[in-house]
This record gives C-alpha cells, structure tokens and sequence, in this order.
C-alpha cells in the first residue's frame, strides 16, 4: 500500500476548475499519502492555489498549457485540435508510463476519444464501458455500460461483465462479486438476442464469473448483484431515471416539511436523522465514473463536483492501481479466452 | 357525459380477486355512476359478494365460467387453452360489442395476447404498446412502450408517439400535450438509428404532434414532456429503475425516522405532511397500465392491487371510452399517414 503513485490531473476540466481541482487533491493526499500529483493547465491560476497548501506543493508538479477543452466540444474535433489541451497532456501522461491514472472533470464525449486514441484498447477487450457505482439497499452496486455504446453485441455485454467484475473487486473491496445481465424479465427466454446470447455465454460452465442471471429494474436499487451490466443506451437511461427520481423524491419531501408549523417542527427534530440520510445518498460519495478497457486508470469526475467529490475520484483511480486492475483485467481475458471455444465456437459453426 | 359505459371484468384476475375487483366496481360506480359491470368468473364466489352490495348488484351483471389464466401461464398456452376462461371472455364481449372495455388484473402477457388476437390491431398501427402514468415535478406524465416490444423500429416509436399523444389528451385531460423520445442525449446525432429516424418524422413541418425533441432519464421524474416515447426494452427498464428508486428512497427514510427518539418525536410532529407525500405517491392512484393499440379498450391493472386501485384502472377505461379515444387515434393516424408521403418517400426513395 505504500507504493507511490502518480495522478495526472486534467486541472482544466470542471465547472469550479482548477481551484476545485486543486482542493480535491489536497483531500485526497490526507487519504492516500503516497500519492504524487502532476497537475496540467494554467500555470498563473494554479500556482497561487497550490502555493497556499504546503502539503500538497511538496507533492505537485505544475505542467503549463494554455489550452482546454471546453464543454460543449465535439469528441472528433477535441481529439482532432486538442492535442495541448490540459485533458489530453494529462492522459497522455498515463500512456507515456509518466503516470499511473488520470483523473478529469471535463468534457465526458472528449475524455473517452482521448483516452481511447491515447491509451489504446486493452487485449482482449472490443470497446470502452464507462462504469460507476451507486448506494443501493444491500451496500454498493456497479452499473456499466453508462453510455460510452448506444448498441452492444453479446461480445460486448460479456466482456463489460468481466471488466464490471475486476473493478467491483478492486474498488469495492468485493470478493466474489455477483453479475447481473439487465433485462424486462428474468426468465431465460426473456429480451432480445443480445442479452440471451450473452447470458449463456457466462452460464457455461467453468466461466470464472459468478452470474446470478438476468436481473429488472427495479433490482438495481435493491442491490440483488453486485455488477449490472448492460448496453449504454439502456445504461444511460437507467442511471438518469434513478438519479432524476431521487431528486423527485428530496423534492418533495421538502415541500411535505414546509407544509405547516408542526411539519417544520418535525423536521427540526428529525434533522440530525436526515443529515445521515442524505450523507448515504451524497452524490459526491459515488462521484467517479470510470472508462474501463482503455489501455490505463482513467477516471471521469461530475463536471459539477466540489473538492470533496473530486477527491472521491482520485480515491477510484487510487484504488484500481494499487489493486492491480489492469493486470487483473488481463488475466480475467485469458481466462474468459480460454473457455470460449468450448462455448461458443460449436454454436457459431451450426449456423 | 351522462353515456351508458359497460365494463367487462376479468373478476378472477389479481392477487386478491374475485373480492377486490368485486369491491373495486362498487367503488368505481360512485364516481361513475353512468356505468354497467359484466362480471366474468366463479359464479359462487362471486353471487355472494355481489348480493352485498345492492347498489352495484343492480348496475351488475354475473357470466360464470370455471376457467382462469394462472398468473404464471405463457402467453402463448394461455391463448390456445383459456378460451373460456374470465380474462378471455371479458376479452371478447368488447370483440363482440357487448362491453365497451375490458379491465383485468391478470397475467400480462396472456392479456396482450388474447387482446391483440381478439381485438385486432388498430388500421395503421403495427404493434401494441404498454402505457401508463405517473407522477412528475409537474404534474402527471404517459409513458410508452413499458414492455410489450422488445425492438421497436422508427414507424413503431411515430405510432407510440400519437397514440400516448392521444392517451394524454383523454385521460389526463391535457389540450396539446408535448412528446418526446428517450434518448442518451437531447442534441439530434445522438442515439440509435431508429430514435433518430422516429424523431426526424415527428420534427417534420405539419406534424399534428407537438414534439419536444429527445429527452433524457432525467427528464422522466422532471415532467419536462407530457408523453415519454421509447422502444419496450428501455421502458420497460426505466419504469422499473423509478419504482426501485422510490422504494429506496421510502425505505432510507423510515430507516432515518427510526433511528433515535428525537427522530421518532420528529415523525410524529410531521406525520400529517408526510402522510400527504405518501398520497401523493400512493402507486394505486397511477394504477392501470393501458393496451393502446389494439381495436378495443383493454387495462392492464396490477395484479398485487387493492380495490381502491382496481378502481382507479376503471376509471382509466372509462375516461379513454367518454373522450372516444379510439376515434381520436383513427383520425390521427390519417393525419400522419396524409403527412407522409411528402415527409417519409422520398427519403425512401433516395435510399
């Protein structure tokens, strides 16, 4: 655990960047005293932050470039234009072995282009899956695909659940992590090809993953897996249906507590209980969504984070490197690689 | 207003039939006075229940029959095998024209088939879908389709847009409700192929649709659109992500209020606002999921539902057969059907 390890910080990206960004790290060495800081952007506005916090200057290096990413950028044309801008000197850090992860709070569409231009594909691995996770009523569940594919084949799904699978175990602390595939039902004969074919797939035996099978909805919040796994439309989807129902809900709750004296009274005296509630269902504790599959620990923030959120994110990145995610994706490869011709190669030639 | 409606019940149908649906009538009939009842089922079971009540004795009617569809029969066996069963003949009695909407609480999938088969499909609408409302920061807001197609294509999602146009205008009494698609994003390039294609028919000069464009997950709780149009996968997922969601949600909280005297007396000061939030997100007051599509009124009631519920999924059939909603879908689908060929062929065409 004692193992240096360095973040290249997009310092740039961030609705409150780069002060955000800065105190988020301040945070996160208090946590992870081991690690190094290589910030990137503007050196005028991050030097008398940074001068101000003599920890986290001992243990920040400054790389100076003017140029950013801005929010409302295209993913083409950030990849195409933004070879100076502070996201990608930062990534590029990771893929020149100058860092370990690389952690931003910029544009989601850019950093994943970036990202997977600069830091390749892993082997064995088709396409990225942005990954987060989530309070759920069992502890903490991870949900991927988020959105990174609008459309996912069953070779897809099954790499996601493996890739799902390392980062419950290496961030979540897990050890034999449950996988679910999302479906409208959970018999086997429910869903559409995609999802049926990849069932089976992690069914088979030998398969190294333990899979519970097809899982709803309304599973998700129950936390009955560990890992959803799922393409990135219906992802997306889901993900923002939850978080806009739980901001219903906050909604109106508080409207029912301003409702008349004795409401507000009530509320004074449930406050402290509340407080604990919404500190479970902080945002900020679940800040950190996660490209997987790219060659590298690259770690996406909230745009609209603060300091503590961002330090949330860095603890992610932190987590997968000291927890060996990288290697431990590759050995699950070798390993799903290995059983797939008895699975799957006598299927495919029967059609 | 003062029109004669005649309902027919699938009396065996749900978790505590045939008494809810019986008590579910009686409730029903009060604020609809208007209506008659055929009840389809047990005849022993039903008479005394029935003779309890004079007022809905008189406006009812009893057909026995001894066969019922299990909750877990596939639809397929059920269609083959329970033509005389409750749901079945309640079925067609609306074929026949003797009812003018059939309401069950019944197994789903046997319903939509047995409706689809019996009542036909709508001219100019392909496939079934599955509505239903809920509440919203706004107010009330349809969704369709919530299961009923796992792969929809473009012209599927257009039909789902006018007949949840429609819906919205009879049953929440909207004047020009606003549409929209779920989408991974709101910009135009986002998404699959066929929300892109569904959306570009729907943006089209002289659409009668008031089309908002894509929305995201979030949008659903925010009430940002009146009618939420998406393929059956999807919404199937999302309704089922908001119902865990709340529940959670309910659960963290009564957990907080639990958590120590001060929080207990804090309840108590608040229960009556409380009481008014629970209300206000009571799920039997959105009871009534709708077959919109088919050639007759056909509700879908949960099946774990209560009376006061089962009632309200009375009310939705009879609010679609007073605002005619079936006519209103006819002349809909006129209208995008004359809108067509300018808007659609020539793409086509070009192809």
């Amino acid at each position: 655990m004692g193992d240096r390890v360095i973040i290249a910080l997009d310092a740039m990206g961030g609705d409150r960047a780069p002060d955000m960004v800065v105190k988020g790290a301040s945070i996160a060495l208090q946590r992870f005293p081991q690690v190094q800081f290589i910030f990137y952007g503007a050196d005028s506005r991050l030097q008398p932050v940074i001068g101000k916090l003599p920890r986290l200057a001992q243990r920040a290096t400054i790389r100076h470039t003017d140029d950013i990413v801005t929010g409302d950028a295209k993913p083409s044309v950030a990849l195409r234009t933004g070879r100076r801008s502070s996201m990608r000197l930062a990534i590029d850090a990771v893929a020149e072995g100058e860092a370990d992860c690389v952690v931003s709070a910029g544009n989601t569409g850019a950093l994943m282009a970036m990202a997977k231009f600069a830091l390749k594909m892993l082997p064995g691995i088709d396409r990225p899956a942005m990954a987060s996770f989530f309070p759920t009523r069992r502890g903490e569940s991870v949900m991927l695909d988020l959105g990174a594919n609008v459309e996912c084949d069953a070779d897809n799904l099954v790499q996601f659940a493996l890739m799902g699978e390392v980062f419950a175990r290496t961030v979540l602390g897990l050890l034999q992590p449950t996988v679910g595939i999302l479906n409208v039902g959970s018999e086997e004969v429910k869903g559409h090809e995609e999802v049926r074919a990849a069932a089976a797939r992690l069914r088979a035996p030998g398969c190294p993953i333990r899979f519970h099978g097809f899982i709803e909805g309304d599973d998700i919040a129950a936390g009955t897996v560990d890992v959803i796994v799922t393409d990135g439309f219906t992802g997306n989807i889901a993900v923002k249906t939850a978080e806009g129902t739980a901001r219903l809900y906050a909604d109106f709750l508080r409207a029912a507590f301003k409702h008349s004296l004795t409401a507000r009274l009530g509320y004074a005296f449930a406050a402290t209980a509340l407080k604990k509630l919404r500190a479970r269902l902080d945002p900020r504790r679940y800040n950190g969504a996660v490209f997987l599959g790219v060659g590298g620990i690259a770690v996406k923030s909230h745009g609209g984070t603060d300091a503590l959120g961002f330090a949330n994110a860095i603890g992610v990145a932190v987590d997968m490197k000291v927890n060996g995610f990288l290697d431990k994706i590759s050995s699950g490869v070798a390993t799903l690689a290995a059983l797939q011709p008895a699975v799957d190669k006598p299927q495919s030639a029967a059609l």
